[in-house]
């Protein structure tokens, strides 16, 4: 029965014992059994820097330290017995040490606490997802750079409020979302640089008079460096909340990108077609081709913020130092970081396999006068126009087209010097999508040759 | 392996058939099942109806609904195997009844689709939290009933900024949380009530040509009526929504309550003593007494907003009729719907054996001139003082104790009389905490006599 | 200068003042003074009820209601002058008052508290606010059953994952949406009257000694009944939060047409023309109307979302009875209630201007198999065919279609009884998108005879 | 009238114009002319831009920049009227630079569009929220250090669960908040770099084929380069989410210091006393000093996640490039950052003010066996226990001494020893509470000597 075990660890001062809702509300053995092998490699870091510095022997260390690995190599393997009863990770671990090893496992507790450990195993935790994160970003970067590569120079609509408002290339498009996944890798590693800092040696709360090597832990744990201060070690979540944080950032960029993916891949856009893979379909429908993966990736959205919500209202208003409500930091990340992990995988799969159809989406870019800017730029500059003026004629000169049911190039050059008589014969060059990308050669802008050249960059920094 | 099913059930269009991470972001198996029994209670109210309008035998009829009954059983009893190829809990109940009774299972899919069976799933799990939220309020307020029939007469001190500012009643304040909890019952009652009609029937989006009859499955559920609007009913998340609103301030009326038992259990108040079910200790610190369940409660409120936060976010801008997105509806509420039912359970079990301490509660409340509002009223009241006047005495004769280091009742009628000459000897009848909270006897006031007149009504009302 | 009049109110006690810091972040009447008809309307009441119960002479309480009348038409005339240092509308008036009627102004504040005002003066405005819900909404649904009226036998595409699933008509699209308002409506209508109790009189916290009349004073506001705890009722936000509650959702459907529109609007979709006074145009692009208003609106949403979750985070944890805090209640709720009445009445002109083409919609709707669902069904209905098996047989003979590039009605008899001999003429009655609207006279189905009941019932409702 | 200006910027094609709710939805001069500064500025860099590559005239260029100097002051010396009918304050600038100017005004716009007007303007805007979050964290810091200077010796209970747990110094408790703001700094300044970027130059969204240098106008501005990808240049709002998110934990942190200041300034804590000028108190009760500033900075809290909320829900599942729903994100990011910035001066101004009581924080220290981690660490330390088993020996002594009804150092040697005989004299020198923090020296601990080397590491950072 759980009341015994419980008891025990609790000094045996509870006279009644935590009854089923204080279990279920209490223990967090349910979830924070994922930190295994975050809370084996502080312990085996504690251990070896206690064996350091005298506190413990080294032979005791290494009963530790070979016992951890034993307790891990049960738990990867499925045949870890996990107890509600020991409430907790940390008490899982060292309850089987001591079946494994005995009493070398009661020293390892020495000169730390419940409290350093849950801040060391989380904050490992979340480091090894802003790793994870920037591994899958590079990946989905790489799908994106590849369907910009086989179309820098597609003409497809350039959308403003989802209307056509200008031509821009299909590899120009596909290279602003590389940007934006640029500035989420910035900001996981951001993020992991500056949490990399060891709690490990605050103990309670207060630090300790063991003479413990805080230096040394970190460095067995990959951190840069211990943090500067033991109160803040136990009571900061600022890692998870700037992971959430990014990972907000980054779950809305994916779903602009699925958005797009489900209105391209309607019968009436047509501009791409989702691989069998990443769609579902309908036994009888065979045109129906569901996009069930990007509208997945675009609903996760709601989840990582939802996760941040909740975990930034968690840390509202909460005293120094650890209280029990940031025990619920854990799921709410747990569950963000899978989310995203997943959107970011399907929409690499789906990227990857993305067809799109130049032809339908070159069509579209070139109806509905898209190349009325292109006209009113050359007024300036080749005619000397002032800008606003130069829009009042191209309005004109629309207003003619439109009239007439023809588009721009279609008016004759007579027509056009009816509306402005400077108007001459090179007018036409501009009027055409093609040569509308190819002229918007500005730094960033969607002519292939600027696209190309971000992809040449993109490429080079992807390795 | 997974892919077989899988291509059979989308027509074999599928050359490729999805992959891990398709299926990872796809299958909803892995959460859905909890709407076994909702889901089965559907299929039993479509195939007793589609007898009773001809389109299934009688015979066909009995035998699904029997063998829906067998698979209930096997789901309960932990033997069911769940496929995650067969993706939803739909087509695993449907394969599983086909295993069980052949032939008639291919006809239960008749006049319906997979739409309307998540439609009325899902309703009928959160009609049935809208019940459980209910029974929880009624037993979390006769907790607090039970409390304030104890402290009726206790004298606290009543804090606005957690400023000392009037005596008031134990009771008083115990009556407060059953008012809130008395909306939060209110809330859940008028969402039940506005999600209580049937979605069944609405088939895919358009409705169907088969001659259902859709007010008699409404009425085997337990619904008011048939939805008006197939799209509509295909496409509403509505209650879920309200189900998360309303859970979000029940869950915020929890978050006040648990944020004052741990001020109250401070060793600074020391107000109330938890009991050794819902608080923590030390093993080598006897004195403290951790406030664990109360912590947890408080931080629970962060994961139901964050809920409400991802279906909201979730459902924004979705066109009708049904997007997948809507597949993220369901973990959401299961997380709050758990989250606010532990938080109600842990809430009622803390109140139920809480121990408040009268003695210090009341010499709290006594304590800094806590009574010169009741000094001012006396002034206007008995002397016909006006209102701004009778405080700016009152502010000479504290401001008199206060210079004599001596609370309000010790200084003596003549030292009063030098403030203002028209004070008379029954000024201190007022200025006692006992007599204050008995004098404010206005409606909702927290004079004992109101107090208990609110909790005979509650208890009336409670049943 | 402002210290000295905040000395006076604070009691002289303060030696240094608030200084500019502080009178930024104190001071609410920058937001409050929105409040100043609600403020005035709750003084008169609780003057005539002085009166009424002796604590006031009449001629006082006169005096007090005339001075707060002018008080009230200086404001409307924008003539008052508003000041910082008297820190609240309730001070501002009441400092008005004294100049305006000298002594009686001192006595209005007996027997009550900023904390009440507080509490009244905000409920009547919420009120207010669900009240012009209700009027928004009720416009709103009127200009979608005209557009319903006039498109209940247009056919369009019925969309899942915003591919064509099924035909539908537009007038069971726009009802769909006057369901999902009607629902707005009754959240708007139960959280007023939830709301619809009486803080008054609740005095600082405790109530008070003085022989007040609650009841009076709720009926002269309007109120149901006078709120049955004072704790309760100047600590409660609940009216507030599930006002926002309620906004979120509809806020939310508003979303989901603005969405729409969006797309709708669209070259590729071109199902509805939005008006001119909806959206802007491009001086050179006569084709671009961009969708501003929709598009606006579908931002609103964040907008009202974000007010939710600033309000609920502000009550998280909050002692009782008053704290600060919930100063910043106001700012919340204005925003959120005008971002929702400015999308509201946007939509409903946008809706009362819309010309949707039928044509296109048709068109659209006729691509693709859509009628594939129909053939399943005919062959359950009218040949008795399981309708797991149903579906296998419209696969194949859609295959069939597609291989020969034509859409089912195409397919010779002999083609389709190739396929399965069992099939027979009148097969064609149902593969027409007319007729497949037509068929689905399901209640709720998209069958123009239903959609019609729908109207009609919707057009007596709302008179 | 507004119409007639309207119709004229949109090229007259509008036949109705728009009328007043697509005015109050549509026009955002109410807000944006917060933005007249940057958009001046970036007008100014535009044109010197402009001349340098020869597409204007030197003398058109110093017209223009001049006279954009004078609309700037003109806006500075409130004396501008701004027209609602020009909609946006891009607009009202370039009509007043017309007025003042003429004809070269004309010419501004040239190779350039509002879209990445509003663009270059708000990140200008929030680029400067950076460096004033960043002023006014070190502010606060200072006064943090202040306090820490002052209190590095003085003893206080070190909280867990608002539980005493462990003897902490003032000091170290100081030093843990300017370990979490230098975090936000950290934050803030990430943002400013990755956000450091020129969007302008990117045109509508596809570029120009003028041939301007983006590279000069970044420069101009403090931009270290132009933004990559014009089609992400205008649809990117990272910036404005980054900071929203820097600031929700900003704010959380300050809300975590104002809930200890509202709980340190009870009746029952009195730690601390706020000052007058940042508390409000009782014209009739001088001992209440409502902490006002500091529960209004804990909520504002909720108005900086509700911004976050609201902007990240707002771009979730927009197209590229513009969307007009973006013109929603500034009124929430002025207000977080107001938000944010008043709170920051407000706890600034109440840390500054704060006086600490050292008795009382030095009693409630040592009460409660406060010392009993100490004296199970001297059992590991100085007698080789395991620590397991020294627990369950500081268990047994504890609960003697709580028997006895006396503190561990009342306990005699041989009380002591008859629970465990290994115990010797020097027990004594570690259940002190003074000896307790002292002996707490590992890194980043609460002895003093380690928290002065805090402080003396961030005086000379902060300089």
């Amino acid at each position: 029965m759980a009341d015994k075990s419980a008891n025990a660890m609790w000094g045996g001062r509870f006279a009644s014992g935590p009854d089923a809702i204080m279990e279920a509300i209490n223990a967090s053995i349910g979830f924070d059994q994922r930190l295994a092998a975050q809370d084996i490699a502080g312990s085996r870091a504690h251990a070896a820097m206690l064996a350091a510095v005298g506190i413990l022997t080294d032979s005791d260390a290494e009963a530790i330290r070979e016992g951890l690995l034993t307790v891990l190599s049960e738990i990867e393997a499925g045949t870890f017995r996990f107890s509600t009863a020991l409430e907790d990770i940390h008490m899982n671990v060292e309850s089987r040490l001591g079946e494994l090893i005995g009493e070398p496992a009661k020293r390892l507790h020495t000169a730390r606490s419940r409290n350093d450990q849950v801040a060391v195993d989380f904050r490992l935790w979340v480091r090894d997802q802003c790793d994870a994160a920037e591994g899958a970003l590079v990946a989905l970067q790489r799908a994106l750079l590849a369907q910009a590569e086989a179309g820098a120079e597609w003409v497809m609509p350039g959308f403003t409020h989802l209307q056509s408002a200008q031509p821009v290339t299909w590899g120009h498009h596909m290279m602003a979302y590389v940007e934006m996944l640029g500035r989420d890798r910035g900001r996981f590693a951001d993020a992991r640089k500056r949490m990399n800092e060891s709690p490990l040696g605050s103990a309670a709360l207060a630090g300790t008079s063991f003479p413990i090597d805080r230096a040394m832990t970190a460095r067995e744990l990959g951190f840069d460096r211990p943090m500067a201060n033991s109160l803040d070690a136990v009571s900061d979540r600022d890692f998870a909340l700037e992971f959430l944080g990014a990972a907000s950032i980054c779950a809305m960029h994916l779903s602009r990108l699925a958005e797009e993916l489900v209105i391209w891949s309607t019968a009436q856009f047509r501009f791409v077609r989702l691989s069998d893979r990443f769609s579902t379909g309908s036994s009888i429908m065979p045109q129906k081709r569901n996009p069930d993966a990007a509208e997945l990736v675009r609903a996760k959205t709601g989840r990582v913020f939802g996760a941040s919500v909740a975990l930034l209202t968690i840390m509202k208003g909460l005293p120094l130092a650890y209280s029990k409500d940031m025990q619920e930091d854990k799921e709410q990340v747990f569950d963000a970081a899978d989310s995203l992990m997943l959107a970011l995988a399907a929409t690499t799969g789906m990227m990857t396999d993305l067809r799109p159809d130049p032809e339908r989406m070159r069509a579209a870019a070139g109806a509905g006068f898209a190349t009325a800017t292109d006209l009113a730029d050359w007024l300036v500059r080749a005619k000397g126009m002032p800008f606003r003026e130069a829009h009042h004629v191209t309005g004109a000169l629309v207003a003619r087209a439109e009239a007439k049911g023809v588009d721009l190039p279609d008016l004759s050059l007579d027509e056009m010097r009816a509306v402005h008589e400077g108007i001459t014969d090179d007018v036409f060059a501009v009027l055409g999508v093609d040569n509308s990308v190819r002229s918007r050669t500005s730094y960033g802008g969607t002519s292939p040759v600027r696209v190309r050249e971000q992809i040449a960059r993109w490429t080079e920094q992807l390795g």
